[in-house]
């Protein structure tokens, strides 16, 4: 009998959903790549049913409960009082999300005594301390794939809605206004820009993709070169360094794991290589680039615009400047929590779960940390070092006082 | 010596410009069709430069002025008072743009006595009653396809933004709040999405081109079919009828010209037998869609979202209910007056100045009305009908009333 601690995000402020805008998701078949979707043995949830949130709870409470494990679901996950501290002691799993993530510290690491498996249900681990859990022998893994497609779409709408000054035209139609002008000096085309993205993986490979057809000029950065036949598919020029990268980009998106070589990345010098006006899209970690430095472009004009859905910490406080610096376009944490993507990382979560608790393996492709090293795909997109430092800032924050949304 | 009399919209609020956010637009060699780019003898402004407000005057004085001609402009356009309608009985030439559109009804055509030319910088001659023009043998040119890949990045742009609920969750940022499943009960993806164009003009093709690294399905109804080679690339499935496309759709976006056929085409019975939850994304013209049936579908749950920025009469009064329906994600008429669109367009304008006041022919594709029929871009997208009606609607409001953008 194991017992399973979850930490999701707060139900919506008017009470978890009873229906939902849409009837049914799409069927997807499979990944791009050919990956098989996750298979588990099977599902207690109507997929486009909100999951992520604690009454959502990934669709798991049958399933475990039916097998006599434990299940605590909490989203209270910050400070040394919470549920998700208290709870975590004799915890042989944890479950956490990115949009909402429960900082894995190596302190908390090395108060869990039973922890052997911590899930990412989405994807990104840098919440967890990789070199705590590795030293600890804790089995780190994620549910790869399960939302790039929906990050890939968040930025390629984020990029035109940048460009083109979509927020601030709909906030004239709100104000009763029609100052086409006011709207229209700050809108330009996508059309024979340069566009580059930082990092060529799953993620950054799908917005070349969905670019391409757009009729702008492709680059990228990546310490792994794609195949020549997908470079010469996508019409996209390698750099070898970030720097190279920018300097000729009218806009770039990161698409990166934060780890010891990402972390500020993308701080004042490396910005001041851009080329003036560029717009800078971020849906990868908030701490890839320096919070301050974004607000001085945006307020010198060296960035036109900034859009991005992931702050450090998170969630982000009240007073994070991002929220009221100029011609930003950032949402909360949630390009990778669409309702279609919760379907695909609520069941690899449990396929997951199911491994583990039968004793199998987990797929090579879902890891990130085993038997002591990176393994899978971490081995493939994360560095050695931790980045996980200042769970204690986003202590002093909770969601519950912020301003509910309208 | 001719009077060129044209229209444009006011100025920024804070004034006309004195610098822009970026220093340079793309070069862009030609159309996607292979359409010549504008061909005027020369330019006499930067592109870039914002050209469609009064103080840009289309950069064409210095050229008109020089050649002896009276350029007048203004923005002032609507009622019997206005500016427009006074100096329009001695004008040659009439210049209007869809955004700020100058009315010519039969009524003001029977008064300007004078009138040969009316050309709109930019696309759709709906504004012009083409009826009373072909009658009175005048002719109607706009500047094809200069602002079409403009309007296609604005339909994808809001399919994304509606189908992820952006707009709602960047407002929760600027709230100080973090609710993310306030943000994502709404927020799919649209991957696996069936996606329909009504017509496959330029604007629409353009549009399912860059719809298909989306991994969606592809549809269109067009009175002309696309040629084989097209649909199979494109993997696009026509429809014989609007109604059978749009019942199988989860997004459906409009691109054809306002005439007798399409106007009110999307009334309460059409909007009926979409999917529930559907979107619809209409930057074509504001009477394809009736007003008070958008609104309707959007508070029954029908349609789960509505964007676009095409509105009757235009500037909408500040009481127009799509400025504060449910799920919506409307800009002022923007869409093909980006500041890249402009630079396009006031060339095009030109060229065909340069044409008319030299006595040369103007480009085939220009044409919607000459020599008393239906021309050129004219017969191929407009049927016979006028829908002009209302320029004393429109003439209630003026947009100096509205209050203004933050």
């Amino acid at each position: 009998m194991a017992k399973i601690l979850c930490v999701l995000y707060d139900d919506p402020a008017d009470g978890y959903p009873s229906s939902y805008p849409r009837d049914d998701l799409p069927r997807i078949e499979r990944y791009p790549d050919g990956q098989t979707l996750p298979t588990p043995s099977a599902i207690d949830f109507k997929p486009g049913q909100l999951l992520g949130s604690v009454t959502g709870e990934l669709g798991l409470r049958r399933f475990l409960e039916s097998a006599g494990h434990q299940f605590v679901v909490t989203s209270d996950k910050d400070g040394p009082n919470s549920v998700f501290e208290r709870e975590l002691v004799d915890a042989d799993v944890v479950i956490s999300q990115p949009f909402w993530p429960a900082y894995l510290t190596a302190g908390r690491i090395a108060k869990a005594k039973n922890l052997k498996l911590a899930i990412t249900a989405g994807i990104g681990s840098d919440h967890v301390d990789l070199q705590a859990a590795t030293a600890r022998g804790i089995t780190v893994a994620e549910v790869t794939f399960s939302n790039s497609i929906s990050v890939s779409e968040h930025v390629v709408m984020m990029i035109l809605s940048l460009v083109r000054n979509y927020l601030p035209s709909w906030e004239v139609v709100k104000a009763g206004g029609w100052d086409i002008a006011d709207c229209v000096e700050r809108s330009y085309d996508v059309e024979g820009m340069h566009v580059g993205t930082v990092a060529a993986g799953r993620i950054g490979t799908a917005v070349l993709r969905r670019l391409k057809p757009f009729d702008v000029h492709l680059h990228y950065y990546d310490r792994h070169r794609l195949p020549l036949e997908v470079e010469r598919e996508l019409g996209v020029t390698w750099h070898d360094s970030v720097e190279d990268m920018i300097a000729v980009c009218d806009a770039v998106t990161i698409n990166a794991p934060l780890h010891a070589e990402t972390e500020n990345l993308f701080d004042e010098k490396m910005i001041g290589k851009m080329k003036r006006g560029a717009y800078l899209v971020n849906t990868a970690r908030g701490k890839i680039v320096n919070r301050d430095a974004v607000v001085a472009a945006l307020e010198s004009g060296q960035l036109a615009g900034y859009a991005g859905d992931v702050w450090f910490p998170q969630p982000a406080p009240r007073d994070h400047p991002w929220r009221t610096m100029p011609h930003h376009g950032m949402t909360p944490h949630i390009s990778g929590t669409s309702l279609s993507a919760q379907a695909r990382y609520a069941a690899g979560t449990r396929e997951i779960l199911e491994c583990f608790l039968d004793g199998r393996a987990i797929r090579d492709e879902y890891l990130i940390v085993e038997g002591g090293r990176l393994a899978g795909a971490g081995a493939h997109s994360y560095s050695e070092g931790d980045t996980t430092h200042g769970s204690e800032e986003a202590a002093r924050f909770s969601a519950r006082e912020a301003v509910p949304a309208k």
